[in-house]
């Protein structure tokens, strides 16, 4: 997704992957194949490149610092940032250093000091594999040490964390450039399903803005402290008493900022190029009160564009992105985006296209969203 | 254009172009060379399309007749519709003989035909050459048969239309699928400078909601009347008395269309995608009051980068788009959008950023633009 507006701004892209059927593969002009984890591949990238950046964290931060360390490419965000998104561990260490609000956590090297550590978190807690997790991979809800004994001799402590009572998952988004010029989109409400993002409201609801605004300024520090240049998103647990603690890190495009592709005068794509090629950041203001963003979850219709079509006979002014994945269950396949006055019609509109495009056969036309939010003035 | 629109649909798109300098060239995955003249080279793209579109009027007719006679593949807008784009002449009969208001015409097939057309229009007219013009070539104000006397004998009669004294230029954008559906975008205004559109506003300023939606409704009944599937524009001349003249017809995303992409909930690219796909067309609503947008004309500047940088600086809330191409004067290379709710402040900042990307050194952060309407919410 970063490739069209890359092509807006005439920013020439270069994209390493694995296999010609992967998603910007498929799309982009100049396509090297290699992975991103053999340091001759990224290395022979980097030196074709001016700015390496990347949509995923999992680059090994060795080969990284090599590049950096040799001078040939800028590499962005760095790997002194980049490894407090690679390395769970890593983060709470530093963010807890620097004062930043965290559940409460430990290491724990073995069986007997994750025990431990489960009785001083109450019997129960959060477990995660420091690296390599995402979408729920690497991260299990434990009472027994006995429940994560396949995670040991894979390198290094485990990170134990306190089960927090949030009341909801919120994430603030923020863009900085090397020189330190940041801005922050709205702090957007997100929802998870099976451990993966799956609905996005921008801005929170029932947000207070002088919290709102902390919560701005919580993820300005944040990228200031730990030098993060692009994009970063700080996805944050809300309690009941309405003090948030920070859960994980992004430093790339985020999902829970796709709604400001179609929902802010500048999209996180565009905002993640505009910050490592070093130029003036984009304006964040949205483009209506309220922006709903909902994800495409493989289900079992394989015919996404026929789904798609179906979608967008329903309601004209949903907007669709599909990633061109084969399907499968549960896998992040698109999403929809639909702006606009009225939250609560929003938000039904923006199931009612997913579910038409995963599932198919949605026949409520008369389910009382009766098109007066959809804008179909001038339409003959 | 139309590739960051195919992209986020997850619709594969092959560009036919003669140089891999031409900016589709330069960025879409799937590139074959060769010329639009050429019926090998059109033949064998169509052979591996479904759908043959275009982002020009200049593939000759009798190539895309032969593709629609033999099946290759879908053309849309079909060769008998997009004569009527392709020849002014064409265009002029059919309109009349449909009844739709075009000025004062009459065709000219030798220098004494044409001098007996320019004494009935008032001794001085527009002459033009029914095909190949495009942002004012094939187009002279003359008084005297002469002055064209270098364009006989390349084929056929000329178009003689009286100098219409008009008051502005409007355009009405539509898109159309095959099977009638269609949708109106808002009317606009657009400004030329030499021949080539400069600015557009949408919706045009000062234009009454009645003749607005008649105008909407010209273009609507147009497209179905010729059968247009894909976008069509129709550039119109508005008089002293509000009645409006037909000047010329594009079927293909447009330049005075170019505010959509930023400025409404789906944009001409996208649009024009749809309709030729034969998908639902999306919603055509304005995402703020106004949206002004001004052409990157080229000047004496070269590095078009850099003067994107001080404009970005100057005014975070545009979006710039650059085409990737050489700069030569007068050439278009990019443009620029700013929407929002202050025509006034619009205008002056959409210049101001085209002056800079074009002249760069404008110093004119004191000219009365505070940055108050370009939306700082949130920045640091």
């Amino acid at each position: 997704m970063m490739l069209p507006a890359a092509i807006e701004l005439d920013l020439p892209i270069t994209v390493l992957a694995t296999d010609p059927s992967e998603s910007a593969a498929r799309v982009a002009h100049d396509v090297r194949l290699g992975r991103h984890d053999d340091a001759d591949a990224v290395r022979a990238l980097a030196a074709t490149c001016e700015v390496l950046t990347f949509d995923h964290e999992h680059v090994p931060p060795a080969i990284l610092e090599g590049i950096v360390a040799e001078g040939l490419a800028h590499v962005r965000p760095g790997p002194h940032a980049l490894v407090h998104a690679q390395d769970k561990l890593v983060m709470r260490r530093r963010l807890t250093a620097l004062g930043h609000p965290c559940p409460r956590w430990s290491e724990a090297a073995d069986p007997a000091a994750l025990a431990t550590a489960l009785g001083e978190l109450g019997g129960r807690a959060v477990v995660k594999t420091p690296r390599g997790g995402y979408d729920g991979h690497g991260v299990r809800v434990v009472s027994d040490a006995a429940e994560v004994a396949d995670w040991w001799g894979t390198g290094g402590p485990l990170l134990v964390e306190e089960l927090v009572p949030f009341t909801r998952e919120l994430s603030a988004q923020v863009a900085r450039r090397p020189g330190g010029e940041a801005v922050a989109y709205p702090v957007v409400q997100s929802v998870q399903r099976d451990g993966v993002c799956f609905e996005v409201v921008a801005p929170a609801p029932d947000l207070e803005p002088g919290r709102a605004r902390a919560i701005q300024e919580l993820a300005l520090a944040i990228a200031a402290d730990l030098d993060v240049v692009g994009m970063l998103a700080v996805e944050l647990f809300e309690t009941a008493d309405g003090t948030v603690l920070v859960n994980e890190l992004a430093m790339r495009p985020h999902n829970t900022g796709h709604w400001s592709m179609d929902g802010a005068v500048t999209g996180q794509f565009e905002q993640h190029l505009r910050a490592v090629r070093d130029l003036p950041l984009g304006d964040v203001t949205p483009l209506a009160p309220w922006a709903v963003m909902v994800n495409l979850l493989g289900g079992t219709r394989e015919d996404l564009a026929a789904g798609a079509a179906e979608a967008m006979a329903l309601d004209p002014g949903i907007t669709v992105h599909l990633y061109g994945k084969g399907v499968r269950p549960g896998r992040k396949v698109g999403h929809v985006t639909v702006i606009g006055a009225d939250r609560e019609d929003l938000l039904r509109r923006a199931h009612r296209a997913e579910r038409t495009i995963i599932e198919g056969g949605i026949q409520d036309r008369n389910d009382g969203v009766d098109g007066s939010g959809s804008g179909t003035d001038g339409r003959a």
